[in-house]
This record gives C-alpha cells, sequence and structure tokens, in this order.
C-alpha cells in the first residue's frame, strides 16, 4: 500500500465529496482515508492508480494522482 | 415524446449540475430541456423512464420520475 492524492476537478459541495467518497470505496485494492473538495486521499495497493481515477472519472470528475 | 420532472436527492452545487446534464444527455430517447439543483426536465421517448433515472443513480444520485 501507498498513500497518494488524487486531484479531482469539478467538486463543489458536500453531494460531490458523498459521490465521490462512495465511488472510490467500491474500487478493490482502495482504501480511502479522506475525501474533501478537489482532493481524496487514499491508499493504494500497486498497481490501481488508473482504477481509482477511472471511478471517479466514470461519475463525471477529472481526477489525477497528485503524488505517488 | 412526453415531458417528464424528474427529482433528483443530493445536488446542492453546479458541479452536481452539470454532471447530471451530462448523464442525462448521454442517454438515447431521453432528450434534456433543463436541469437545475434537485431538478431536471426531460423529454422522454416511451418507455425510457428507467434508463433516465437509472443514468443519475449510475453517477450516485437517487432519482426519480417526479410525473408522467
Amino acid at each position: 500500500m501507498k498513500t497518494v492524492e488524487i486531484m479531482i476537478e469539478g467538486m463543489h459541495c458536500g453531494g460531490c465529496v458523498q459521490r465521490a467518497g462512495e465511488a472510490l470505496r467500491k474500487v478493490s485494492g482502495v482504501e480511502t482515508r479522506k475525501v474533501e473538495i478537489g482532493k481524496a486521499t487514499v491508499d493504494l495497493e500497486q498497481g490501481r492508480e488508473a482504477a481509482a481515477v477511472e471511478a471517479l472519472e466514470r461519475i463525471g470528475f477529472d481526477a489525477r494522482i497528485a503524488q505517488a
């Protein structure tokens, strides 16, 4: 596991935070530590970066890993 | 086509409005007239109610048709 930050575009309210968290919590190999407006902090198993980003993009956010 | 309102729970900001609109606009047989916080107004081809609701639920909103 490694802890990374995911930068997330288009979050502006508590509803955005809730839905981003729900999407991340469904992804295997991704443990969600914190979700706030514009950013999520997660623990990732090896190779799960893309799955985490895709889970957010599937619900309409632009997302990218900020630090590995 | 018939015009219906879809009540949408959990929308609180412009980001929510944008993503709900994007999700609806991808659904065939659904023409999106207006999206606002808590509600979308759409023209539906026959039998497309469930597809419209599911598109919103897939991105994390609770949705239901308000009037047929």
